[in-house]
């Protein structure tokens, strides 16, 4: 057991916190179920979609040729011979000189090979004066267009959101294989915690932690299981964490704002476990512990809790996605112009909380701990290691929360 | 009864739909079940936050004043007159020529101003030896400086995540108040659409407005009913949208891909009720219908999904807003710089989707009925209703699906 192990940097923390993930087990769950879940088998198209050829606009099925050189002045005369109905099969067929109705979504005839717009034609008696040139292939969505028989059409690992949903049921998936939840412990650490709804004493402050991280889990896909406030004592902490362990697929624990209690949290999980990373070239956030206990996943976040946060979007996310069955996708971000320099320490990636104002973003210089900048700021800023600060008028990328 | 109403524009339409909303009822929930609700009551900081000045560092709580002018080379030598312990309340007293040692996140004693960091101090015997000069508040995080008690901390509307989870949790509500979500019927209507599970004949296609609108309706924190597939027959659809509205707060309609079916969907709504916009210069979506039916909003979707889609995402998602208690926000969206000229009609609002590829963004002329193009799409760009069409080169807004 290795406890005082080098600071990483935040690159290799992610890659370690990665590693420990094991992929969940799969589940099938209704279409109506499926949104917020994340696929866990590649989705084929059943068959080609659409079925059929069919119109995108009410019409004339005609073949194109049939048009050329038609204007408002030389209309083509064509036979009107009959009309299609929405969800029928099409048994008619167009021959040169004649022309059939179709409504949207109507299947094309045989021997049509566009449809003429009804807002510039004009049936008069058996007759059809279209008005101006279809090309072939136009208003006809042709049959395979949106997928074809086969094709990959969503592969696993995608987060389904509303439009997967839409292609899924496209392609005939009334039931979907996605990935179980995995279910995430939460210890919260710290003699002065009390819980959310008592009146701290002095030296006192309340269980925040608990459910920031955990409504982070919720909000990732995971089902966080909060097993509350445990004091600094070693046997306590113990017992809590084997229990959280023989429940959890993975447990977080948060707090050990000294160093006494972080060196507690780490002893812990080198019992027989693995501390892996102890420290990382991060600020806020560099108190963070990686570790492995009974092949699962165990994570000790900094005490601050807006520290804590960062260390959860920074590192912590690219491990729930792992454990999520999750492709990893880049945090969503916006660039902006700095409005103010941001000094920093080379050799240690910081993330600075930025507040958006028109095009203009402003860092927060305020301490980690604060819990206000965490709701008026849009996201962090990452000064990269190598870097010493960035300067007024730089061009920024902010990661949004 | 207007069946006929001119098209109106997109704003406009928006204005509308958002009128025809209620407020929801309110309900209460645990804060481990608040995140992703939308909060129903301003929340103020209950007390100050932090209820006590804390140090945000392991080190000697001193008084500034006896640190001026010390270095490496001179330090201050003070006495050490005790040590403060995590979570409890602080009786000693800083008095001049003297420290405290505080760990990260204890209360500081009455007397001291700042605290000097473990890593430039020394301890030797009684005496600590600080090897750097701290300004007033240094490594101090000062009581209510968070928040200040009676504090506007998080107003009604705003939509919880885990960040203001976090915030609620700092000023001790157990229990937050909430809006409860809005129930909504959804019914496909179409004599073509089959069940999904099932394979579409020649002609017919599958239900895929009811999923795809239902899941956007649950993402955006609605409670989506599923009424199922209606044939385009008065009665049939009179009857299904009377038990919709008995059971929902609002109805969303979809499909009626021709004339012939929209005009029956702007019928059934006019009995009894209001059709308020019959068609909006929006391209794709210029079909829909806004309407209002036993005081509680109808939406006549187009029929094709890509269309019924972009109609969500820029003015259904307005009235969803309202109806969930919601405030206003804007759709999520980054710049890029067009790969292609965009064609657009004068007087008509053009959403064209736009695949984002390194820093260029391609548009999508694929025809609006395509699926395949919503999920391999970035989002949309929007063309207003004044341009005709955007140019190669021009930097321009993706609103992010």
């Amino acid at each position: 057991m290795t406890l005082f192990l080098k600071t990483v940097s935040v690159e290799e923390a992610v890659r370690i916190a990665r590693s420990l993930a094991r992929l969940p087990p799969v589940e099938e769950v209704g279409l109506a179920d499926a949104g917020g879940r994340v696929l866990a088998a590649d989705v084929h198209a059943d068959m080609d979609i659409p079925g059929f050829s069919r119109s995108t606009v009410d019409g004339y099925a005609v073949k194109a040729a049939d048009t050329i050189g038609t204007s408002e002045s030389l209309p083509a005369l064509l036979r009107n011979a009959g009309r299609v109905g929405i969800g029928e099969a099409v048994t008619m067929v167009v021959k040169p000189g004649t022309c059939i109705y179709v409504p949207t979504g109507g299947g094309i005839p045989e021997g049509a090979d566009a449809v003429a717009m009804i807002e510039y034609s004009e049936q008069i008696g058996e007759e059809v004066l279209v008005r101006r040139t279809v090309a072939p292939g136009e208003n006809v969505m042709a049959r395979g267009e949106d997928f074809s028989r086969g094709e990959l059409v969503i592969p696993a690992g995608r987060f389904l959101s509303p439009r997967e949903i839409g292609v899924l049921a496209s392609v005939g998936r009334a039931v979907i294989t996605v990935f179980r939840r995995p279910v995430i412990g939460i210890i919260s650490t710290g003699n002065e915690l009390v819980p959310v709804s008592e009146v701290p004493g002095s030296g006192q402050v309340r269980d925040i932690n608990s459910f920031l991280v955990g409504d982070f889990l919720r909000s990732r896909g995971c089902i966080p299981v909060y097993f509350g406030i445990v004091r600094d004592e070693r046997e306590l902490l113990k017992s809590k964490l084997d229990e959280a362990l023989t429940r959890c697929d993975a447990v977080l624990l948060s707090g050990g704002s000294s160093k006494d209690e972080r060196d507690l949290t780490a002893d812990l999980i080198g019992e027989r476990g693995e501390v892996l990373v102890h420290g990382i070239s991060i600020a806020p956030g560099k108190p963070t512990i990686i570790g492995r206990k009974e092949g699962k996943p165990v994570i000790g976040l900094p005490g601050h809790p807006a520290s804590a946060y960062v260390v959860m979007l920074v590192i912590v996310r690219s491990l729930l996605d792992a454990m999520t069955g999750r492709e990893t996708e880049r945090i969503p971000s916006v660039t902006t112009v700095l409005a103010e320099n941001v000094p920093s320490a080379k050799g240690r990636e910081d993330y600075v909380r930025v507040r958006l104002t028109g095009d203009r973003g402003y860092p927060e210089f305020g301490k980690s701990g604060l819990m206000n900048t965490l709701i008026r700021s849009a996201g962090l800023v990452r000064i990269p290691a190598g870097k010493e600060g960035l300067e007024e008028g730089e061009v920024v990328e902010v990661l949004l929360w």
